[in-house]
Order: structure tokens, then C-alpha cells, then sequence
């Protein structure tokens, strides 16, 4: 399916209002201005609503892979894959390298550490059906669309680090659970997720060179952002509000 | 993107405990039991719930007939596909009759009728995220599994009728901007679903030869109410529970 466009340019912005323009979608649509973020960060979760986060953002990190795989099969142009395909390595792990089990081992072990069985989280069976279908999205948008609106898509990384900055700490401070070791997946995430998006971003400024490029840009970056939004929309609706969680998704053991 | 499977059968079901299979899938999860739509035929939902209804709901009818575009699209049987197209005439409407505008041109009838501006409501930029995401993973379903799946989808007609016969009557009763001829798109939906939904039925039943089959179009029903299921989840969290309109959609200018 095609995404939702609303941007409209007349003129071709400047690099740095282009730029500007990037970090303004941001700093209004990332979710962590989400209420079910502030709640976790606040140590307002319980245990229960803590293991639906982790089990239903497995859904996002298990496509993460397969969606950067779509972007290097459409492109022609082997230093950018060269580099794209890092994203691959950095998520999927490393054979001989037992240091990079790769990023979705390591949110296998958040899972764990939080109290879910590896095997309920692998089969992603139990997660709501709005994770999937936000996920769904993700894939659709970067095969459907222009690869720069694939590409521009992953921008939501330039706020990344200051989500995982607010994130490790406060869970440290305010779960008693939840250690180090548990959030091992986010140590890596604060250097890659800079440098991907460092490169993403001065490629997004080089080819956007049309005022409709640069508003199919901006458009990529919204789309990006209201699959995140809508991914913890989905958990508060079905977590936190009681009497909510929809038909064949996980109900925790411990109380919500 | 593929679905999420469940469903395991080790033997053959009959015919019968096949269909009472099916149905049992929608005695459970159809989307009648939402709270939602409870409220709706309580006549305890507000205008602008009505109305961001309406809105949302545009975007699955806009999408219906392109559905079962691709459907066709994927059949080798004429004889299936002349069966098969009355559901795009149906809601495409036919040019030379009058008495028929087709089930899109109703459906934004009826939302101009609660008080929608048009333009708005076919720009489907104030719909919610959610709601694309759901109604995009249709067109995913159909698309990316095999046509039995594709086709027992649509098998959520069955209890169309149960729905329409409890919402018409309500929502004429209980809201009185609401009146018969806002409400047109559901005369027809009357006759047109129980033909197209014993159609399928049969046709479900004769090609699903083996537990395995039985049990995909099981599943391509679950994830049908599933999609049904996530847009009333995302109304109902959105519109009912306040403070959580999630950023560019639909503010209702009349107090939620």
C-alpha cells in the first residue's frame, strides 16, 4: 500500500531548514512522548505491563533485519549496501563473534530477563494483533514507496539514543528485576544508532534535491513515527487500561 | 508480509465440524463483542465518536473493493471471477444506474450525514494510523497467502447481517441526527452479504481438502476479526478514553 502523504513544499528548502524541518516530525511525533513511555520511565509499570512491552516490540526487532534486507535489494549501488548492510550484522549477530550475538538475541534475553518463555516470544503468537499490523506497515513502506522514503524511514534513529538515554537508566533505578545484563541490547544501540543515522541523514539532504522529495522525506519520517506511536497506543489501550486486551493476546500471569 | 498461523488440525474435519469451526471463530472474536460497538448500539456514543467512526471506517470501505481487485486479479477461473466481481460493483457502484452509487459513494453519505466534511474524509489524512495499519494489512492478507486464504478473509459476512440488524435499528432509535437515509449503505449490505458469504462459505469448504488447509482458512478468518477487532481498539482508545488522539488525526470540533 502506498503511505499517507500530507506535506506540501512550494520551494526547495535549505539544507539546514530541511534539516530543521527532519528534527521538528521528531521532536512532535517520537514516541517518547508517548504516556506509556513516561509510565515506564517514571517506574509506573508493573511487571505484567513491562513483559507486553518486551514481548510485543519483539515484533518490531524480529522484521528489523528483513527490512533493511528489502532496502538493499532495491538498491544499485554497492558502497550503499556496504554500508546499509551493517544494520543487518548489528541485528542478526556475528557467527565468530561472541560478542555480537546480534540485536535480536539480545532483546530475546530482555524478554527472558523480564519473566516470558523464549519460546512464546519466538512464535510472536501471543503479541496483539496491532503490533503486527504496525510492523506490516514498516515492511510496506520501504517496498511500496521510493527508496527515499525506505531510507528515510529509519531518521526515527536520530532521536534513538536520547529514548535509550532516558530509558536505561530509569529501568535500572526502578525495577528491581530488571539489571544490566537484562538490557544488554540498548549498550550497542547508542553508538549504532548514531552512526546510521549520521549517514542516513546526509543522504537524505543529498538526494531529496526536489521540494516534493524533501516533503516525501518529511511524509517517511511522520509514517515512521506514528508506527511507534501506535505500537504503544496498542499496549496502554490493552495494559494499562483494564478489560482491554483483545482476543488470543498474551495475558500475563502476574497481575496487570 | 506473512500471517500469524495458530491453528493446528491432525485430522481431516467434516464438513459440518468444519463449518461450525469457522463459525466458532466468529461467535468468539467478531467484532460485534467490542465494547465499542456496544456502546454505539447503547446510544451512548457522543457526535464526534460517531463521527471519528465514520471517518475511520471510510478507510476499510476505500479499501474493499481494491481487495477483491487483487483477488481477481489472482484467480485463473472466469467462472469465479463473474461471481467474484459483484462485490467491486457492489461498492464501486455501476454508472448507468442510479440506484446503485455503490457502497463507497454510501459510506461517505453517511459520514457526511453525521456532520463530516467530504473532502476530509476521501484525503483519509485524519484517519488514524492504526486504522491504515489494520486495513493495509488486509490488502496484505489477500495479497501475500494463498488465494484460500485471500478468499475465507471475507467469511466475517457471515455475521455481517447479525451487526447490521443490531446497528441500524439502534443507531436510528437512539441518535437523532442519524436517520434512515444517512444509514443507506446498510439496506443493501443485507442482501449483498449473506449472497457473497454463502458463496465463499461453499467454496471455502469445497477446496479445503486437508487439516493443514482447514486450519489456514481458519486462521485467514482469525486474522480477518483480528483487523476488525484492532480498529475498534484504536477508537475506542483514541475517542472514548480521553487524552489520546495521537498526533494529525481527526479532533473533533464537537465536545468527545
Amino acid at each position: 500500500m502506498s503511505f499517507q502523504r500530507q506535506t506540501t513544499l512550494t520551494e526547495l528548502l535549505s539544507r539546514e531548514a530541511f534539516d530543521a524541518a527532519l528534527r521538528q516530525v521528531l521532536t512532535e511525533r517520537y514516541h517518547i512522548h508517548h504516556p506509556f513511555h513516561k509510565l515506564m520511565n517514571k517506574g509506573e509499570l508493573t511487571k505484567a505491563q513491562i513483559q507486553a512491552w518486551a514481548l510485543n516490540r519483539y515484533c518490531y526487532q524480529y522484521i528489523i533485519p528483513k527490512k533493511d534486507a528489502i532496502i538493499l535489494s532495491r538498491s544499485e549501488d554497492p558502497a550503499f549496501r556496504r554500508e546499509w548492510r551493517k544494520r543487518i550484522i548489528d541485528h542478526d549477530g556475528e557467527d565468530d563473534r561472541a560478542d555480537n550475538p546480534g540485536g535480536i538475541a539480545r532483546w530475546l534475553k530482555l524478554a527472558e530477563g523480564v519473566g516470558l518463555d523464549t519460546d512464546m516470544v519466538i512464535s510472536r503468537r501471543k503479541a496483539l494483533p496491532a503490533t503486527r499490523f504496525a510492523v506490516g506497515a514498516y515492511i510496506s513502506l520501504v517496498s511500496d514507496n521510493s527508496m527515499l522514503v525506505a531510507v528515510a524511514s529509519s531518521l526515527t534513529e536520530l532521536f534513538s539514543p536520547i529514548a535509550i538515554g532516558e530509558r536505561v537508566p530509569a529501568m535500572l533505578a526502578r525495577y528491581d528485576y530488571i539489571d544490566e545484563d537484562t538490557l544488554a541490547y540498548f549498550t550497542p544501540r547508542m553508538k549504532q544508532a548514531p552512526r546510521d543515522a549520521e549517514f542516513t541523514l546526509e543522504l537524505v539532504k543529498d538526494r531529496a534535491t526536489t521540494p516534493e522529495a524533501q516533503a516525501e522525506a518529511i511524509d517517511a519520517l511522520i509514517a515512521k513515527c506514528d508506527i511507534l506511536w501506535a505500537m504503544l497506543d496498542a499496549l496502554h489501550y490493552a495494559y494499562v487500561i483494564p478489560g482491554n486486551i483483545p482476543p488470543g493476546a498474551f495475558v500475563p500471569d502476574a497481575p496487570t
